[in-house]
């Protein structure tokens, strides 16, 4: 393993980066929270705009290079919402989210937007009501099952456990006509702790709003796919912009959903369906119906990205960038206020950094962007509009979003993950007498299913750290510019129910989560110590063996999971000749049996298995001869600048121009979104989606490209090996 | 294998079992379900002798000898039941079932017996409550880690899981002094299927009463342990009767646990603990604090078990005992009405079959038992009362209870397993156009978590029937008196949630069990066949290369056992050196780390391993001598009686006369309900709960007592095979 760079050394012999680390005080993170979310600040309201003045005005007080960045995008927000249950009852449903006397900024109700889905096309439908659990594909081969179409029907679906986009964009897919989502006391109310405002979760009215634009396909502005959303971009009409939902989709709270679920009547839904509410959950279809009715304002507004900057003294021209999004969809002090005010005081510190002697050899680029929430347009627009100087300069891209109080989840590249271990064994935790690095590793330890997967964990040096998928701003810089990415967040000691709700304000997040802004201090130290290494690193700190052992677990993934596929088929086929179905079918609640099906091909991996053997070398080479070359490199900022800007291109070796199978936006062919998941990862995507779709001449033809990107960053890798073996030691 | 005798031949050469399965008629079962379902039949109750003396008649009208065999037995009924909550707020328990209008019999209030669990003892206590999940031993275990101690505490327990017996004695070895005990809506309620009358499920208001006597130290009268409770038994005094509980005891509906349930504070339960009461389950102790007030008639009571016979012609020596419990909570139509029905219409087409010119070989006893419910009753006294003779003559009891519609569930003495899978093989099943065994292989296929557990389904000739623990009146044939036993009932395709209710009725059962009768009819030609396939056998049915092959898997099972158990700990201590529970631990939610532990030791397995060896060989011997020897064998009565006599006798060289440790009562060293389960089964329960319960030197001396008898019986066998080879052939 390369070990990790050391910062420059600052005062008193001490790295640069410890010195940082003493600087944030959660009294001023907890100042920008209350002033950001202190109004309503959604895309193209007052205070969205007055917020990114704000921050502008945070950053040259800490001696930043600023500017304010604007895109004109579509953003719809509601005009009309009604949901009614039209038989065998009436029933109008409130979505209203009462304030709450403790909390003083649930009233303001003139400046919140009201909850709807954003993105969903305008409609006007009446139809029997069918309960489709999460909504997801699977869910339906469920209800195939049980003989249950959605067609001509609206489906009320869970949130949870796939991205709410998906759901409207499935039962479209199925023929349904509506979809309403509703957040479930199982997943989101009081089975999980007492609710808002005695506990932390989901009140019976509580609601969470969202997009639900198709970004599976491409994120950002619908109009202007591609290329920034400036003033003389070539736009879409809104009619023909893919991205919106096929369907009229709206949300709702439980106590809203609980008269539509309690009057389905119907097969039972089987046990994994069923949530938490007083009733036997019931698929349907009716006699409950439902009308639902939305309109919208389908305006354009300004976003305000706001870009601050430090230059770097030796190696200018790349840029160690990081970003949080600064938008609400109401007050949002946990989403993303947290994560914004925690970037602030890093930008406050590192100012203060270079008032005591500290010059960043790279150029730091901090960015708050707008428009997160309705589909990453402040981001995506930006990194469409820079895409090329991206790609020339950019190193990294470091991203935040809302955090809380616990352990560090952590997701990006796998050519950082040795890096990012080694940020996180230098933090420490604020309540445990311990790094968060072990912490972490103490959580993974503590929750592994089986002793094989603890021996794994205790025998790997660094910890894994996940994939990203999608669900913030780091997807345009990691999927559509290739560049290298992570993703930071605390949590997972405090349940919340407030995600996307007019709760999640000053005076939860002061009750509820990080109380003490003690992590957020932390979560600070964390991205400024990662900042600072970077910036400052002679040999930039990428690191392929980890990349390699993780591209190794990948392609045995897919021969699994091609396997138990196969596996499936043929003891579904044995089955039904056998009989089996027949004989175990109960008469009064009768099941169809599955089809037979054609027993999955097998497939040729070996192309992604000579591509994972030759990164492997490639990794390994390069280790050994960085290794060595380190003391020859380091007093010669010519040669390193050369071998750095190599280094920094290595993760877009893994991006092909012409894009994932009919999503030609996403580029990377080894991280995605999954297009039936939305926020979760689906990694060497074109392989994985063709076995899991079914489409297996693509996922053979997928095997074959994403081998050819693996070997084309391991031939690449080669070529630094050599330039640094060219490098002459210095007499 | 040895294959299954046929029946002797009846008129036009069908065998006898055949023509008996055409006979009985499902109208017949419904009228004995409304005639003796139609009034509350309780121990002491006018109308439990009534049923008696109606059964007695319908033997007699079916041609068979019948006696009423009486015992006076310890039968507690409530005269004070009061459960309050009484901070911090007040609410008191309504401790009713309502009638339902669509349902006539749910309003004899004047002969129910009130919602409560027998052999509670009387008690008058205040305390805080405390929620603890099942009520089993390891949830207690999750208590010691939250760090909350329910000494001198009320506990609530939901149904489910454990035998409810069990709940309030693990609560008192815990220092709780009381126990309620509710029916959560997710276990038995709303959760499943809609409430009745609506649904099958359990209303809100609907009661489990039953028992909690802790049966698993002895079944039967309290103060007769070991004996029948003639009139001239020695008695214990109530106060020394050992198998009362030690705190007092109440059953809730779960509307009236809700409000009991919501005022509990503390620490929010973990996430299997919780049920589907539209709370957050929480665990206390308090505030909510609940007054539990309860005394009872100590009452001794008679109890009428009538006992039906039809002599054997040949071997009249020998017995096969049928039985079913004819006592129930209330109007029981379910349980036990549906099997002793059932039991009826067999013993009407047995008559009605000797009519035609049948007369069995072997003597057939028809058992109806009283007082099941309290403490399976009638059969423990009659058992010890007649032990001797049943040793000597009864070759095998065939029990039912409840049953209803869909798959054949078996359970029995491994002995009879290759018996009963060839009776399963000759029984249509009513709905799919398949044997019961075919359909119950169909669902242990379709229900297999992996794989293997698939292969090994399908390539096993015959279907495993599981073990017997306890919960009805198998228990004292098989585990004190070494009878062979099996116990039969159909289900799985209805839900319903009326066990131990005034709801458990004719018109329940009509509504939404088995509607029509054609799983009651089902269930008498399964039963009938298997009884005169076994009177008429010349050579007992005996096989015992499945019971060695049962015992081979057992005795791994407790090699796993202990090899988990070493790993758990070993691990544990190696989470305590590396800090790890310190580490993920939440200090605002602060848990309490395990205790190191010594690591179990090794246990010497090895005279196990041996004598399972020993038995599979003497069964391999047997199957072949005793197949060779079929038709010389065939024509000496006087031989196969000799044989038979010693085949009979051989589940009783698994009996210890020392019993189980700490209860002596258990005399089998291979079947016995679980000292912390209740119904559950144990099996070589003296080693599997010693190594559960860290007793290693228990196990250790256990397994040696086992081993021994397993070696007794491979002994036995060789004698029996010895035996047939000595036999002469005739010329």
């Amino acid at each position: 393993m390369l070990s990790a760079p050391a910062g420059a050394q600052g005062p008193a012999g001490q790295p640069w980066d410890a010195v940082f680390r003493t600087l944030p005080k959660p009294a001023n993170i907890e100042a920008s929270m209350k002033r950001l979310s202190a109004r309503p600040h959604h895309v193209g309201s007052p205070y969205d705009k007055d917020n990114a003045l704000w921050i502008q005005t945070q950053f040259k007080l800490a001696g930043w290079d600023t500017s304010l960045e604007t895109f004109d995008v579509l953003f719809p927000t509601p005009r009309e919402r009604v949901v009614e249950l039209v038989a065998p009852t009436r029933f109008t449903a409130k979505l209203e989210e009462p304030p709450v006397a403790e909390d003083p900024t649930s009233s303001q109700k003139d400046e919140q937007l009201p909850s709807y889905n954003a993105y969903s096309i305008d409609g006007d439908v009446s139809a029997p009501l069918v309960y489709v659990n999460y909504g997801r594909p699977e869910d339906y081969d469920t209800l195939d099952r049980l003989g249950v179409s959605v067609r001509g029907s609206i489906v009320i679906a869970r949130y949870g456990s796939a991205w709410r986009g998906i759901k409207p964009k499935v039962a479209a897919e199925h023929g349904a006509i509506g979809c309403l989502i509703y957040s479930d006391p199982k997943d989101d109310g009081y089975y999980g702790e007492p609710v808002f405002p005695d506990g932390p979760m989901r009140p019976k009215d509580g609601v969470q709003r969202g997009s639900v634009m198709d970004m599976p396909l491409y994120p950002g502005d619908p109009l202007t796919p591609g290329v920034g959303a400036t003033g003389n971009a070539t736009r879409l009409a809104v009619k023909d912009a893919p991205t919106l939902t096929k369907i009229p989709v709206m949300p709702l709270s439980y106590a809203d959903a609980s008269p539509l679920l309690s009057a389905i009547k119907g097969e039972v839904a089987p046990e994994d369906w069923r949530g938490a509410l007083p009733i036997t959950y019931r698929i349907g279809p009716g006699p409950a119906r439902v009308h639902l009715k939305v309109s919208f304002n389908w305006d354009t507004k300004t976003i305000y990205d706001v870009i601050a900057k430090i230059p770097g003294r030796t190696f200018g021209d790349e840029w160690i960038v990081r970003g949080n999004h600064h938008d609400a969809w109401v007050n949002g002090a946990e989403d993303p206020v947290s994560g914004v005010s925690a970037m602030l005081e890093e930008a406050r510190a590192l100012g203060e950094l270079r008032k005591q002697g500290w010059a960043p050899k790279r150029t730091i680029v901090y960015c708050a962007w707008d428009g997160e929430e309705p589909a990453l347009l402040g981001s995506t627009e930006w990194v469409e509009t820079h895409a090329a100087d991206l790609q020339r300069h950019a190193v990294a891209y470091l991203n935040t979003d809302g955090s809380g109080r616990g352990f560090l989840s952590l997701g990006g590249s796998h050519s950082l993950e040795h890096f990012l271990n080694d940020v996180m064994r230098d933090i420490a935790d604020p309540e445990a007498a311990v790094s968060v690095w072990k912490r972490a590793q103490a959580r993974a330890l503590s929750t592994a299913k089986t002793p094989d997967d603890r021996a794994k964990i205790r025998d790997r040096a660094d910890l894994r750290i996940d994939a990203l998928g999608s669900g913030s701003d780091f997807s345009p810089f990691l999927q559509h510019a290739g560049i290298a990415s992570a993703d930071f967040s605390f949590g997972g000691e405090d349940a919340d129910g407030i995600y996307h709700s007019v709760y999640d304000d000053y005076y939860f997040y002061t009750h509820f989560l990080d109380t003490d802004f003690a992590y957020e201090r932390t979560l600070a130290q964390t991205l400024g110590t990662a900042v600072i290494r970077l910036a400052d690193a002679d040999l930039l700190p990428f690191e392929f063996t980890n990349l390699a052992d993780t591209v190794q677990m990948y392609v045995q993934q897919l021969r699994d999971l091609l396997k138990s596929k196969q596996d499936l088929v043929r003891n579904r086929n044995q089955d039904l000749v056998d009989g089996i179905f027949a004989a175990v079918n109960d008469p009064r609640r009768p099941e169809i049996a599955p089809k037979p099906e054609v027993v999955p091909p097998a497939i040729n991996f070996a192309p992604l298995e000579n591509a994972a053997s030759a990164l492997t070398e490639s990794a390994r080479r390069y280790n050994e001869t960085a290794s060595a070359a380190r003391s020859k490199l380091a007093g010669n900022p010519q040669a390193l600048q050369a071998i750095n800007q190599k280094l920094q291109q290595c993760e877009q070796q893994l991006l092909d121009p012409a894009g994932l199978p009919g999503r030609g936006w996403y580029k990377h062919l080894l991280y995605a979104p999954g297009f039936y998941t939305g926020y979760g990862v689906k990694t060497i995507p074109g392989v994985r989606e063709g076995l899991e779709q079914g489409q297996y001449p693509q996922a053979e033809a997928e095997a074959a490209r994403a081998a050819a990107a693996i070997t084309r960053l391991a031939t690449f890798i080669d070529s630094i090996t050599s330039d640094i073996l060219r490098v002459p030691v210095k007499k």
